[in-house]
């Protein structure tokens, strides 16, 4: 089985196929919400500051930290977001940019062990990223496109995602510091765009043997009820290998979704976290859903004189 | 690909990969449920056409009828069971008992092609049940286990169901006739109960290419919020390959999960289902969620506009 090691200054989150499904915050992102993108370039911190206590509060296991504001100074700001992120949680960071000075920035400044969020299949973003990646010791999320584009053959895509990894390794860069991320189209555009990365996810787990993530959110794109898709699709994704996401852990049924998966893929062991959430609440799950840091710390299993 | 059609007398359904998941009322039944079991024997079919009537209402495709009372006349009784309940819908059945004469009683005054639940492994089911099937021209539930009893090894599992299909071959039964059930058991009792169900079913449709049924209410047994443990169950297993489920129309969670895994296999095409279903109707689906015959005559995707 294989495990990634992700870590702040004092605390680290493992992903794996056998362990509980890691949701990556992706609150913290100025893309499409232009007030938070206004304010970040204006060196106005409080939404940050907000998401990040909200995320955690909703039991985010990493937070995702993006800075890409057009015109602005990416880098100084990503790192400047970082930094400031880190100082209100001990929760593993993922660093996200297309641009690599960026990315930089912001390893320079992170303690810890970081995710690079994300290296493509192109041989230029390769060997610019994967130096990176190497030179900071962080772990790199690789998206599975190249020169060639976004194919619809998830095979072809599952070829790009090992190209990398073999890439990776020829940087120094182990198999399991490597997670690959299929590329999710929106369903409603593209009918098959769920069987593609479930197959592509078979694969990656069965042949391939890396952990994988996903930005989730992005499935449900243009139809209504989003949170109802969204949780399907995880689950769905989590039978098939998807062992992380990038999504919005305040969608409480997205994350009763999550729960229930892990439940079923024998990674909440005794249930004991499913019994702890919905043994006294009633099941939407008004009354427990707000102690992640509870069920966190206190893994041992309570609830398992409730099964039968 | 592989299409199973089950029938009354006037209308049938389709159950493939490829097709809406079909989902079988299982309310129908007096196992566990002391009161319909006593007016059942008693000539008192008032709550079955109560079951009837609400399933229809909540969408099933199907409905599995049961007469399974100790001490009773149960031929007779599932007999009169399903000729009530064929008066009151179109819509197919299945009949279930693990009597043989009851069966028979069932299929003699069926009208349509019936799906038989069901035949298991052992070779003196296999040649008392699979001629009547042959008989009647009905379709078969075969599950997998045998005189070894239910093997934890999945691919066991697997090679049990095989030999079934092979068996009805023998019998003039087509692959297309047999709906294989990978026997659920509870997750709460057997944490790999899960991925067996899954990897028997990915196997069933990649290799064996047969249609797929489970007792899906049956995984939570013991646990507190079923519906949400049953609704992430089936959409794991729909990704696994499942096509078809014995099951609770009635819970909405439930059945919500199902319509947004039809979305995510590309089954609703469209999304015109769930967009109809949701574009007006709050999350929750209470305004919305009770109209499955217009849901099902209405097929021409009005919603699909709504896809930017």
């Amino acid at each position: 089985v294989t495990r990634t090691v992700i870590s702040s200054a004092s605390r680290h989150v493992l992903i794996g196929d056998d362990l509980p499904f890691v949701i990556i915050g992706e609150r913290i992102n100025p893309t499409g919400r232009k007030l938070l993108a206004e304010e970040m370039k204006a060196g106005d911190f409080s939404r940050v500051e907000r998401d990040t206590l909200a995320q955690i509060e909703a039991g985010a296991q990493m937070l995702d930290v993006n800075a890409g504001i057009p015109l602005a100074d990416e880098p100084a700001i990503l790192a400047k977001t970082v930094q400031l992120v880190q100082s209100l949680t001990d929760l593993p960071l993922s660093i996200d940019s297309s641009i690599v000075e960026a990315l930089e920035a912001g390893l320079a400044v992170y303690q810890g062990k970081a995710l690079v969020n994300s290296v493509t299949g192109e041989d230029d973003r390769l060997e610019r990223v994967l130096p990176l990646v190497k030179k900071y010791g962080a772990a790199v999320v690789a998206i599975s496109n190249d020169e060639t584009g976004i194919s619809e053959d998830p095979d072809v895509r599952f070829s790009v995602a090992k190209r990398i990894v073999e890439r990776a390794a020829d940087h120094g860069i182990p198999r399991e510091d490597v997670i690959v991320d299929p590329l999710l189209m929106p369903i409603g555009a593209m009918p098959t765009a769920g069987r593609q990365v479930f197959r592509i996810l078979g694969r990656l787990r069965d042949e391939l043997g890396v952990n994988s993530t996903c930005g989730a959110s992005n499935v449900s794109f243009g139809l209504p009820n989003r949170e109802g898709i969204n949780g399907a699709f995880l689950t769905m994704a989590i039978a098939s290998g998807l062992t992380s996401a990038i999504t919005n852990p305040i969608a409480e049924g997205v994350r009763h979704a999550v729960m229930a998966a892990d439940v079923l893929m024998g990674n909440d062991r005794d249930a004991a976290r499913w019994i702890r959430q919905f043994r006294v609440a009633p099941p939407d799950g008004a009354a427990g859903g707000r102690r992640p840091n509870r069920r966190r710390g206190n893994g041992a299993g309570t609830g398992a004189a409730a099964i039968p």
